[in-house]
């Protein structure tokens, strides 16, 4: 039975990830549950594109994993179910899986259309509790792809990262802000570099930064910034025993220049 | 069996809804345990009242709903457990499923008397370890009602809405504060209204706010007020890209006065 | 089976608590996996030394307990198993299972080493997913202690609470800062006792307090500091309707002077 691994910007105050859960159990009670994250900003499609990708990569093959970060619910976009040599993604068709494919083979795509596994009424809000758990409930208990709708090539999207490992310039986007306000760029670095990184606000009256390239944070002092390799080989940018996104004020996919060498 | 509902003040933080988990499992190991929330403001009853209404009635039938929200644990206080026929009710009896019960048909409701189903040992101030979770995993496991304790006639509040569906004015307040700061009331609106509502702060120095229904944030600009018919088919109050709780300064309970039409 | 309870820093927002789940349920599809939590003050070991003492004993017996708050992964740090009379610890060897350990009968005590129950590569970042999730899901399973390394004889440390149950004067220190912003002292109080505690903190231009020990909040008015007997039988400082954390600019370790009668 595949583990079903859920990624929502529900929230851990409200209810509405919890009601996802209850459907799927509702539908498949030996379902095992992962709460990847609820905490995703809300309808931050690139924050979760990112964690899915993190996530799909380090998690145990054949797992379902469900992304519902849907700020188009309700209009006319579609669904969509894909299974790759390593797992399932069901999640809206807004790019949320882009990244988590992008390096992967593709053994079926679908879109999502059969109401014979919705819930008998769908409302235009709550596609969570009415399309994806019962689907996802489905899924998990070995459904194939294809009894959800008809096929839906998929043509995986260019990877987002830039390939920063030699001397160079290179203009890059902040993917991810983590919880300590550490700045994930798509800039893959080596892991010694010397170079420097320029951030530049979007937001009047916060000025450009130029950091220089370091390794490890103990490198600078604290309350400084720094530029260095993360652990998943990108250059992040950080604040010692503080946060670069209050420091800089930076948002998501702000551009990053960077100079290596 | 029955899957195990809980909603909580106990926080994500501190180790004491792990703890009610475990007894749980200790006595029904096959148990299905869904969070539904830990994060209810402290001891906020009126909001646990909300979030256990809007989850038992988007839930599948037949959830045991575990609400630990208790200021007045250590006192006399009594406990109830309320069949009705969707869902079973477990609780202090200090009116958090008031909000929930209001609309259903009663099938049974005891005291939680037999110290039987009890911890060995009930200490003063941790009821949710020491009655709430074993009492919650026999019944998960089918233990009758009966075996609680005496009945404990049950008599439904009156529902806390207010019908505002039709042209004219009307007193209400706010029920709940959910995380992005929108305030929803109790107020019932049809889904398309022209009028406005009149929010008053408690606190001295604010002012009270007029603020015309709209039907969605798009219909203001970035930072203004707004009031319009929710998901739940009440009136919420809103700031676009905002927190509606900040700009007011408001607080649960206080009240809001509506002129439709 | 033994349910696995996880106390980590990894914080919800992230997907490294997840990973570890996915991980243990693809070596043990059965097992029953309980978050303490996620939210620990990034690698603060006291703090999650504080909550593990806590959970220990309030969780029903036979329970395996995986902390991973490891500032020292990646250097030469040892991880530590124990058996005691009542639950099984896996651990870093930072001390993090000192004041669980401190009252308990150890039965057996290993260095776990043996590669065989690791993830097939071990990376130096994350040995959350590569060391701790599966040896604890080949331990919730029944494998033995000494199947994972060699003996690592366990001196229990001295119990850090303070036996401050007689008239005397007193140091001790903050144990834990709770979500309200309560500070919990290593100080064993009586229940009801007269006295001052007074507290000073590290940073400079925060003046120290002397505060007069009560039994309850409802003693003091809003907004004022108190010092009372806590649930756990230790001092706790408080701010009726506040945060002592705030008011005081306490944090972890910081001392606390105690005159009782």
């Amino acid at each position: 039975m595949l583990p079903i691994a859920l990624i929502t910007d529900f929230g851990e105050k409200d209810w509405f990830a919890a009601v996802m859960k209850a459907v799927i159990y509702s539908i498949n009670p030996k379902a095992k549950i992962i709460d990847v994250t609820h905490e995703i900003s809300p309808q931050n499609v690139n924050e979760a594109a990112f964690v899915l990708w993190n996530a799909s990569r380090q998690f145990p093959s054949k797992t379902l994993f469900v992304t519902v970060v849907d700020p188009g619910v309700g209009s006319g976009r579609k669904i969509i179910a894909v299974k790759t040599d390593n797992h399932i993604f069901l999640a809206p068709d807004n790019g949320v899986t882009g990244m988590a494919l992008s390096g992967s083979r593709i053994i079926k795509s679908v879109h999502v259309e059969n109401h014979k596994f919705f819930r008998h009424t769908v409302s235009r809000t709550f596609h969570g509790r009415d399309i994806f758990a019962p689907v996802a409930a489905h899924l998990s208990k070995g459904l194939a792809l294809q009894q959800l709708g008809s096929p839906a090539p998929y043509i995986p999207e260019q990877t987002p990262f830039v390939d920063a490992t030699r001397p160079g310039r290179y203009r890059g986007r902040i993917l991810y802000i983590d919880r300590f306000g550490n700045l994930i760029t798509n800039l893959k670095v080596p892991l010694r570099a010397s170079g420097t990184a320029e951030i530049i606000p979007h937001q009047k009256g916060l000025k450009s930064r130029k950091i220089h390239l370091v390794s490890t944070y103990s490198d600078v002092r604290r309350g400084k910034l720094l530029a260095y390799p993360g652990s998943s080989g990108l250059l992040e940018i950080a604040v010692r025993e503080g946060s670069a996104q209050q420091i800089i004020g930076a948002t998501y996919s702000i551009p990053v220049y960077l100079k290596i060498g």
